[in-house]
């Protein structure tokens, strides 16, 4: 069991309290709500401001910046751009949330866009929207997600992480019932989490969040894409527990509350973590 | 008491969890969560995409498409007209909720060119906006929504319903303390609920998203929509039980819980039809 | 203790509830909802509608209008002149909230532009925001906040806001850890609230809802400020004893709950004013 990882990750939790980083979302307006109340759950501050007459000024001052195009607009992707752009002439962090890539051409040309533009700190999606920017990067798969997403074995996605990893010079991160999460070289495999967690609207898009602030608290992106995801996937778990009887609408409340009160003891006491 | 129609509605619950139906929004920005988390809690898929570059990709993809004008928008209105479009030539079922209809120019302008352009299979409003809609019907009351609804009697809007469903061959749904259901020739009168649902926003239009994802997963739109009603005003009897008590906050996840776990004997032991 | 402001403001409550006033509002869509639900639970009935087509329509037919810049965009600035100018026209109290003025030229520009074409009934923000706009007042500080906006002394904050209040002929309440609530002449120090609030998102958008509500019911606009601040206080004070250990979602519930509850015994039990 690494030990290490576990005291680093408490390490990092405290710095980010102790900070209170300004977390800079450009998101979608079906679960923004949370994503502000998660970053303030974990000790950070939000700030969600989309229009590109500020959104890049912002993202200039941001300790961390989170893309997610949950609900794309033609106005909010050039504000994406343009913040993007921002962060990264400012050493900002950015945390790319590919929602729903490879379900529509307009999310599969801004996906390319954002990822021909701008360096992100970190990448996390699902497996089908993943494999839909690997699909790009191989120039294989075009805009069609229709591969069947669960028979690929979990060798295969681990070296397809990698591969985009190393490719993007980034953090490449794979959240599902076990979430990958590498650098290209280093791979920690997380094995956190619950399935009710699918069922309430948002869990990705917040643990973007997570990983935002937490990237706003170190340069350890590795680590700190690590840390969102077992905030969420061990405060799912603590969730479920208290509140899974009593329906979807109790076990949203119960993960807010338990990211909440995520401390340093829970990564010792819960984390389930294998190096690759 | 209509045992046979109970059963059907349970088979149709179960229909709906054992498909999954994507069910494709373009509402409005104040109650998306809700109707996002409602849908997944029936046991359905919710997605959100109003860009007009892709509204009509995901409307034809998807199993029910919900247009809600709660917040409407230059963007939005055309972006709900592009996808109702490709939805009606693909045979996707369109439910309509006419968010405010009557209340202003935009939204009564509105109103008319989604009714004179795209045929829904399920139009549900309150009484306020169904009149409204029936006075373009009629020509008759144009955009002036001072008409004293609750001056109505039962029958009156019972056939107003009826005609309004013949004129546009479809299921029309007006919800309120007795809840009425037509297809202009068969109606049920629904009399499950509570008046607490009217203290939380949104009671509405995620029954529009639950009558979407019963529209998923049967072509019978008249017990989609009956089911969908049922759903909230049985959850909301539940809820109320359960936390009323406590305040509109607790109401309110206690709501969710209660449609995350609605089952078939739900509807033998609660719901309360009349056939006329 | 001011009892008689007490007894008013429970008058001014129980109005509200008879009365259930139409409440426009223009805001963000990080905090909607819970502004509409903190209008509905304490007896007001929420709109939102940004369209510059409609939204001056509603507001002239509503009983406040609420212009919260929390998440501006081109769009929404024209809406919210538009709505701004004709509730003026019509006599309907505005409550602008002028969220994060200060944080970008965007924001700085656009609370120039309101305040100087429009004419609101009551200004509410934190301190920082204030600080901002007494800068714009004495065009001393630009659109820099880099003050030290703790540094401030209680005596000094209270000749600002007196300042401002006078400026604009307006109520000016700056919320903190003591809020303070003037008309340039009368200064209520409201010392009720608890430092959970500020872990939630929106519980500053919310209080200016409240206050709309308020203003709804009341043409006395100080009391209506104070009304609307103290119903968050003292809720966010019920709600921490009954939640606050739970965590920070079901703090946010309870507070939801709290307002749904709160009395003209509560203003009586709890509140803690004193006038300078």
């Amino acid at each position: 069991m690494p030990i290490g990882i576990k005291q680093q990750l408490g390490k990092i939790l405290l710095a980010l309290k102790d900070k209170k980083p300004l977390v800079h979302h450009l998101t979608n307006y079906v679960t923004v709500n949370d994503c502000a109340n998660a970053t303030l759950a974990i000790g950070a501050s939000p700030i969600m401001a989309d229009d590109i007459a500020e959104a890049g000024d912002i993202a200039a001052i941001a300790s961390a910046l989170v893309l997610n195009i949950g609900t794309l607009n033609s106005r909010s992707i050039d504000s994406m751009l343009s913040a993007g752009k921002r962060a990264n002439a400012a050493g900002v962090p950015v945390v790319f949330d590919p929602v729903g890539a490879g379900a529509s051409a307009l999310r599969n040309s801004t996906t390319e866009r954002i990822l021909s533009e701008i360096k992100p700190a970190v990448i996390r999606g699902n497996i089908s929207e993943i494999k839909f920017i690997a699909g790009i990067a191989a120039n294989t798969k075009g805009v069609d997600a229709s591969t069947e997403d669960t028979a690929f074995a979990q060798e295969e996605i681990i070296t397809m992480a990698k591969d985009l990893a190393q490719k993007y010079s980034c953090i490449v991160a794979i959240t599902g019932a076990v979430d990958i999460v590498t650098n290209g070289k280093e791979t920690f495999l997380l094995q956190n989490g619950h399935p009710m967690l699918s069922s309430v609207t948002g869990t990705g898009c917040l643990t973007s969040s997570l990983i935002g602030s937490y990237c706003g608290a170190t340069s350890d992106y590795l680590l700190a894409a690590a840390g969102g995801i077992l905030t969420t996937c061990i405060a799912g778990e603590i969730a479920y527990k208290k509140a899974g009887h009593l329906g979807t609408g109790s076990f949203h409340i119960a993960l807010i509350d338990a990211i909440s009160k995520i401390s340093p003891d829970h990564f010792q006491e819960y984390a389930n973590i294998i190096i690759k």
